[in-house]
């Protein structure tokens, strides 16, 4: 019951929020611009009335009514295309005069009112929040009409085209984290990291600690807050697994302590004051990247945070050589289920295979020998155990499943394209930066969400500095994936002509 | 010799210059931009380019084939303009589509450039440098056709706008600069002081000092260098002379000492580490504003940095109540002299004056006590005194000379208009601020400086923070000027109908 | 087996210490000071050698030694005194030569070490963290013969000299903690926090927050490391609890989450982040202070932080006008189970009591109508209750024990005396500071610690800001204690002359 | 007259001060030290009378009263004394207890004090001020009595002790000043810069400058008040001159231009943005050092800061290999005069030279060809050259006078000794830092200063780091100065048994 009637007020301060939207926009857009002090306080206006709209219908409302009525002037365009049409006869001053005043015209009028936020306190972080909304909007699918749809793409465009004018490298500030770093940073580093969760404030010590490298990159609008965090483990290799790096207590088998909730747990303090042997350091490895605001999506600060922190490594570390990510590859586990369940329907309804069968011979030969019923095919047996994770409890059925987990990975990082680029997109990021498909590590991640995201394989995409210039070009133009000779020699039954082959059954 | 050859050299490089430039230029606009490494890589070479142009004639053709080349395509324009024009009956999406692709058409193609400069380290200080070299060629006054013309208003518009983004108040830091700030901020401050020049340490020591206040804006992609420097003293009453903020010793009879190269000057430093007593400080008397990248022309960066300066001294001393500039009349002498000569060349020819008369009644009877030649009128010995200062000298000559300069100012100040808005800059910027013109102060900036350009008069103006907002708008909007009734007395008579008055011949 | 042969080994090792140390110790002493670069080096080798004593035997022997054999020369003193006794016929000059030279006599040899080791990086630390190990072995009680007894007191008492020279306030920098302040600070306030442990980064979080301050010194020769930490809350009165100040979820009823050991904890940041009502700031009040350094014991510091967190608390809120602590009373409880005891034994033996009985008849009364068992007296019971502390559970318990906790916590804190000072560390310490001994709180701190310490009961020793100093002064000189009306009212029939009363049985 | 009446008030209030200083010091050291709060206060006005005392005469009578009355207790000495000798009988532990009395006893009642005052804010810089009043005292010469004598020489000793303690290494934090550094800093640099007066703003720029490092020390108890200052350059070898580092305008020829008064003086802005290219870098020379406290004579300082900047220096230019300095010598230029006088004295009344003559045949003979005048005797010449700097003004002078100031110049560094040491501070400075004397330079301060204190001679102590802890020993110890061959070449003639030589007449 409360909920019901808490529901029904939504709904009646919404009807009312709709009608008052549209009046509040109407004030905002009548207003002159006389005086910064005048426009200042529009804009301030403008701010707090949308931070009012609490709930996703609302905002959804708003940005609506904005997009649609505050863009271009249509009829305004049209008449200047007209008169410029037909000034072309009248010399060339007047085709210019006739040209900025449709250019003016096709400035959609909240484009403007952008902009005079942007130069307010507080006005690029509102952006970036506002913007975040409108993707919310945009990615809820929930937008009816195709119109509506257009809107809300072009106020899209237009808001990264201005975030990306603001969110410059030259207005970034690269910053190491460190366990001496304000307390709220660390933190946030902390509530951030999406990719592999610190799951404690030791953890998090570790992370920031001895052979570690954190850095961000912050901005002067938004300060106290980390825009993107790059998390690096220098070692003496490249790395080919993640508990190397993260120390996973499930994993240490002599360590029987379980972490208590006290913040006193370093009992081997040590460990964290450990002084880093700068002989001992060879490698940089780039375990975690993280955009950490939604609203700056297609806004490119990874690339250059990677950059920028090779430039700072190289110097710190003259000796460094070897750089490399170790990525994880989300949607393989999903992508894969969905090939065999494609395959065991193509087999059910006695469809002939035309692509590449998914399993070799030899693979299938090896699932038989480890599968539970007998009436399983290999390729059944493959599925359950790639659903349940249950192929990482047996050292025969890891063995058994190894291969064809590797040579399918590399089939979905390196043939998997979506416009011609790698489906996968942190494939897409590292190779759009110029890195080369390097190597495919098995039981690489085998915490739960490593396995249920990518059967616990991880990649390495290393960066070769001198090539990076022409691998990203090349990838870009002719939409080639550099790779090792190793993730090749995992691709040679898939790019060899297909052989005739038989099924498993 | 040696000269010449080196000066043919450079006529021959820059003739070799020009054609080199379209080459340049080409290779610049040409370049697909094929990922973020291959994009810097292009704006790097463009600005390396660009800096190697060491002297003006060799800039300005850049800029010139810059803003002429790659500015609109006013063939895809017309075409686009033509096909928007004809797709109105092919229903709204077949509309969309074409504005879409005319508005693209639209953009100038230096503008995608400068985007990208923009977002490169230090990129945004070449295009504030950049601007100032453009600024340059067109106040230079060489530019000889009416295209080239419109062609560099076009190209210093949209680097105007691209400023105006990137230098918004969300990205600028206020920074208190005091006699403990870094050695070079404290110097470029001396630096950058065009108001009232700094004449040593000591001097410059007091101008950071006890019941003073100075401020900067700085800018994150322009580390340690001011942008807006606001100098304000505090006081208990609004200042009506630069003297008592700026202790010049021309002015201290009781200090013969004359200043040292030395710099162990501080031969009394108590005056200097002097605490301040907030129950003395009433006033802020903003004596000094000045902007330091002549690139960053026409962005409003000045009434922020006072309007922040303002909430700060608030929070600082809450009994603070009254605001004023001290300011500058620069030009004022120069429009005096013209007004003279005007009036003079007008007698001459015998011409009946149209307009009033400079000099009341009063004001010819008391030029003509202190005349030195009996045939000199009251109008030539009021010119020779203003032009030759030489009425500081003597009291009786000060007394003569007072009302008639503190009105004529007034007038200037008042009534002297350019495009409805004041002609004087500095009152244009602070009655665009909403500042109401105060007081006219006599004797209040004695130095050569301040009688060559204002005869010595400085003038308040004043900044009620309540109705700012509305003044800012009544003078925008309707041309107003907020005035004190000590001002508008001084304007009784100009703004009276004007009765008949003889002439002092 | 595997720690005894360990344990024999040890034994192994410290006999050869023991010899080793004396050759060690010889050649300290035997070094010529020759340059500050020589002595530098042998303070160095000091401090590593006894850096390598590992277990409290080896270091027990070794400052034994260096206490016995180092310290003042007592035949030079003997000679030097019976030199200067005889010197006195002889001139006011020899006499005054005499005494210089037993005055050098009579300095410690290691004093001239310590001096030195003092002044090397690092030397004050080393210096610190020995006499915590000196204290140890002086509080270990394993001190057999008076000589070491004697000779170890007489190294500490030089040793707290050294370091009360060098723990001087102009040393110390006062710095406030908040959750901006440096991580590895943050954690160590957490570590350090002994009064009332902090239990989450959550509570943490917290205590460094809005409406609280977190005061520490350090200094300079050991950064990063808090020597006393003061917190203190800011009120709009005196608490009488603690849990008003530490949000503890046990007493939060509406709060049933459980804490999670995940550091994502704070659900509600707003909590975190709000903003202080500085109108609603009248009191301050001190809720823990702790000192981190054993080896600074005897040391004032805790005061000096109390008037510096004052001063500092005046300027930034001038209307803040209450200061109290909210201090535990650790040894409560123990005493208050020795007097029960006592008097339970002197009923037993049928003694007769010649003080004060514990409880009053009213008390009695109470206790006797709570009682679970009809055969227990109101004192067993009483005794019963205060050690189990299930007093607690029901609310008419907790009514029959208030009068007499309260009452006994006055005696405890107002006529328990050592060496006619307060026999209360806590109390002693406060009174020392010239602070009231204002109120006693009931159901203060019912944490475990808190019952178990001090029956739940805490007290405010509040500082009447003029009056500290002429009541320190009366403490300290005339063993006056000063208290409120309050705590007088409790202590009425403690003061008043004993009237002959009825025991319970 | 007004000035006699002010200095008769002064006297009148001197002497009443004389008694005033009696009744004060009595109330201090009366009053019983009941808490901190009574003790911190007693020093307040202990340091506040103090600073009261304006004039000399009134500080000497207050320190004369204080070192007499309030320093050891005689009559308890003695009575000790007496007491422990007679107390020898009755067993150690009676030993004992009267030794302490008797260690009591001889504490100088001020030494309490002082240590008292060093505990409160701002006390230990009172004291290091008061102690430069005590050694303008004992410098003044003006101590009448022995007895006054030994009372100051004992106090000065305690203050010397006890600043000993507390300006520690480990109290000290070394700093670098650069031209970024707080613009306070920077003038005291300047300010104190007494080897080589700074003597423009452009000077001092350079001075903490590209391939210039200045290094302070600070204490924590006297903040931004640098202890102690050391420049060093940069260089590729030992310089031999001081006009390779410090641009003295005079010196380049081709640099017309006269330094203006403007602060604007960096026209050649690059000279100062240099940037250091550290392969060009193996050499540190340390050219002035300077200690900026007079209270803290006697306490070693510059040593501790040479070693933390060698230390500093190699972490940042590991191929550093050279360290020395290049020193002024002052006081050669009178003891030469001396020198020379004492031999005229001699030959005027036909004395014997026992000792070996200052001039070598060889050099008589250059001196002899470039005397003006007939009648001059070659020493008479040389005298007057050293003593009016005519010398340097011709090219045949400067080759006549070279030989003998070389080679007395090292006589006097190498064989003048007071007790044992070098008899030149600055030498005695370096050897005893375990430098060696490396190399006597011609010409190498040619300014004013330069000549006046040393003939333009300059010294380089050269640091071989290996070696200067056995130097340094060998120095105090044996009175060894070790010296290159180059020096000791020039000792040929002085060191070899002294051949019968002829004089000049």
């Amino acid at each position: 019951m409360i909920f019901r009637s808490h529901s029904k007020m939504q709904i009646r301060a919404m009807s009312f929020k709709t009608e008052d939207i549209g009046q509040f926009l109407q004030s905002m857009f009548t207003t002159p611009d006389l005086g910064s002090g005048a426009t200042e306080n529009k804009c301030k206006r403008f701010c707090s009335y949308y931070r009012t709209l609490q709930d996703t219908q609302n905002k959804m409302a708003f940005l609506g009514q904005l997009s649609q009525q505050y863009s271009i002037d249509q009829d305004a365009v049209l008449q200047g295309a007209h008169t410029l049409a037909s000034s072309q006869d009248r010399g060339e001053a007047q085709v210019i005069k006739s040209m900025e005043r449709l250019r003016s015209a096709m400035t959609p009028r909240y484009q403007t009112l952008f902009q005079q936020i942007g130069r307010i306190e507080g006005g690029v972080k509102f952006l970036v929040d506002m913007r975040a909304d409108l993707l919310g909007c945009i990615g809820g699918s929930t937008l009816t009409s195709e119109l509506d749809t257009v809107n809300f793409y072009a106020l899209n465009r237009l808001l990264r085209e201005l975030l990306t004018l603001w969110f410059a490298v030259g207005f970034l500030e690269l910053q190491r984290v460190t366990w001496t770093s304000p307390c709220d940073i660390v933190q946030k580093i902390s509530d951030y990291e999406a990719v592999h969760p610190i799951r404690s404030w030791t953890d998090l010590k570790q992370r920031v600690g001895a052979y570690r490298r954190c850095y961000t990159f912050t901005h002067h609008s938004m300060p106290r807050e980390p825009v993107v965090v790059l998390h690096t483990a220098l070692t003496s290799e490249i790395s080919s697994n993640i508990h190397s790096i993260i120390h996973n207590p499930r994993f240490r088998a002599n360590t029987p302590e379980s972490e208590s909730t006290s913040t006193q747990q370093n009992r081997n303090p040590s460990a964290f004051d450990e002084e880093e042997d700068p002989s001992q350091i060879t490698t940089a490895v780039f375990y975690s990247i993280t955009s950490t605001q939604k609203g700056l999506q297609g806004v490119e600060l990874g690339n250059y945070l990677i950059k920028s922190v090779v430039r700072q490594l190289q110097s710190e570390f003259p000796h460094l050589s070897q750089f490399s990510s170790l990525s994880p590859i989300p949607g393989f586990r999903d992508w894969l289920v969905r090939q065999i369940n494609s395959q065991l329907q193509r087999s059910d309804i006695g469809e002939e295979d035309s692509g590449k069968p998914l399993l070799s011979q030899s693979e299938i030969q090896s699932l038989k020998n480890v599968r539970q019923s007998q009436n399983a095919s290999a390729l059944e047996t493959f599925k359950r155990f790639v659903q349940s994770n249950q192929w990482l409890a047996r050292q025969d059925t890891v063995e058994a499943v190894k291969g064809a987990l590797l040579r399918l990975c590399a089939r979905y990082l390196y043939l998997e394209k979506r416009r011609g680029l790698a489906f996968n997109p942190v494939a897409n990021f590292h190779l759009t930066n110029g890195a080369v498909l390097w190597r495919i590590n098995f039981l690489a991640d085998t915490s739960i969400r490593g396995l249920n995201q990518s059967c616990g394989l991880m990649v390495n995409y290393r960066y070769y500095l001198s090539d990076t210039k022409s691998n990203s070009q090349n990838y870009l133009l002719h939409h080639t994936i550099p790779a090792s000779p190793t993730v090749l020699e995992l691709l040679r039954s898939e790019l060899s002509p297909s052989p005739a082959q038989n099924g498993d059954r």
